[in-house]
């Protein structure tokens, strides 16, 4: 049985597609890694990259995207809609089979201490593999941007695991081990945002709300309607279902139903079959010998 | 990528543990099948197997299995409950991975002439391999069972597919390529089972109601509850969802809710995450590239 390991970079390029489909070909062009998902957004100016493999593979795919991101993208020049320190801004690893999360936390301090020795590029170690209290969170780790970094980086608290000075084009980056994320948009029957920002307080972790659960309110302008914008960090604490339930309790407050929801990118299947499970009751159900498909991974 | 196919033989005994043992052993020293569950029923007498693997390693395991049970299983002394017209009763094949269901009547029909020609067991091809109208269906072949077998099969409409003559002690077996089959439970708050049969005649192919669907309403003795027990013959068809909304519905006329549901040995990924994308409002979803794992298998 062969580990494998997710990979979701996110890159500082969403406008120039030349620029991303030359460093989404190199990823493609590594043999033993598998390209799943590219996902761009012009105003952020960021993509978001998927692809699975076995570590060796995984690691070479990743230093060679790594290369291709320093060589091609400049921080110097780089504006968009969301914060960023880095050409490559953040690498999460996320163990998918045969493998733990102190594994995979060693493997992303193997691929971070890479990245510094051949490109000098700076890395603070987040999530499952921060080394001390305050750098699980990226936006703890990022407040202030590239542009605020080289004088963030000088202090005690906020030297690099890997590295000491900020990289000129390219930042810094944050790498870690994490559980997979679910990227779940939910849209509501108004076009009303407050409705969505107040939702999405209740909901959220910080806000005497669930586990694992970041949430905006934010505008589709091409729907014409308030969509409460949800990433899941741990869909085994805090299932799909449980959040869509709560956004239609809270809904209801304001006379307001959910119209529907969105997965961006990819899923886990038991985040699926834990909601499957939920809402058709089934009793004394085993996901693990039950799937037929369990067997065949 | 390899071809898997999936087999559910029944067999004809399910009292005589060392004889099940010894079957369900043949078939787990099979090199490249994969044993998934054993389910035996005492009323019945009747045993489930349940196995996947590859078109050459399964061949052979069904030939090691079928001799097994001709050896040590006699019609003649059986009783039990379930109707049954062999020692090994069905042989259904599901095509699993890279194969679509001609490939897998191909596969069924090989085996079969082989059962045949090996065991001098009359075969009947039914389901997806049926070779005549009339034939699809297994209780359409089996009736009469193996007491009435040796006259039904004097006729030209019920000559077997392979063979001509009874298995003096194994009878005659069923062998075809179908989808998967989901037994599929719902538990109602009665213990009323006038309620489940009433249900039960609603919701099923036969009564008016969904397609592939085959349902009886049962007393759980042990639970003193009324059960609609189900067999979802097509889940592509008709989804796991819409059958436990439509027994709500159903329900509400007698004043009866549904307690819980069970799923009683494996179900495909898929019936599940379609019953997460229906109940989580999922809009666009793509379950082929959009699951995490389906790039796995």
């Amino acid at each position: 049985m062969a580990k494998i390991i997710e990979c979701v970079p996110n890159i500082s390029e969403g406008r120039n597609q030349q620029v991303i489909d030359e460093i989404v070909g190199i990823i493609k062009a590594c043999p033993g890694v598998t390209f799943l998902d590219l996902s761009s957004d012009t105003s952020h100016n960021r993509s978001v990259l998927t692809f699975i493999g076995e570590p060796e593979p995984m690691e070479n795919a990743v230093l060679a995207m790594t290369e291709a991101a320093i060589r091609l993208i400049d921080l110097r020049k780089h504006r968009g809609q969301h914060p960023r320190m880095g050409a490559v801004d953040v690498i999460p690893f996320i163990p998918i089979k045969e493998m733990d999360m102190q594994e995979c936390v060693d493997f992303s301090k193997r691929v971070g201490n890479r990245l510094w020795q051949k490109y000098q590029l700076p890395v603070f170690l987040y999530e499952a593999s921060a080394t001390r209290p305050g750098r699980q969170n990226l936006a703890d780790i990022r407040r202030g941007e590239f542009e605020g970094m080289t004088e963030k980086m000088t202090s005690e608290e906020w030297k690099p695991d890997y590295g000491d000075s900020l990289h000129p084009s390219a930042g810094a980056v944050a790498v870690g081990a994490r559980e997979a994320l679910i990227a779940f948009n939910i849209n509501l029957s108004t076009s009303n945002v407050e409705v969505a920002k107040a939702i999405a307080k209740t909901i959220r972790t910080g806000g005497g709300g669930l586990s694992c659960v970041k949430a905006l309110g934010i505008f589709l302008e091409e729907r014409n309607l308030a969509q409460v914008s949800i990433n899941m960090t741990n869909y085994k604490i805090t299932p799909l279902y449980r959040v869509v339930e709560l956004v239609k309790a809270e809904a209801k407050r304001w006379g307001v139903h959910v119209l529907g929801t969105e997965i961006v990118g990819l899923a886990p299947m038991d985040a699926l079959v834990d909601s499957a499970e939920y809402y058709l009751q089934i009793e004394n159900f085993n996901k693990e010998t039950q799937v037929l498909e369990k067997h065949l991974l």
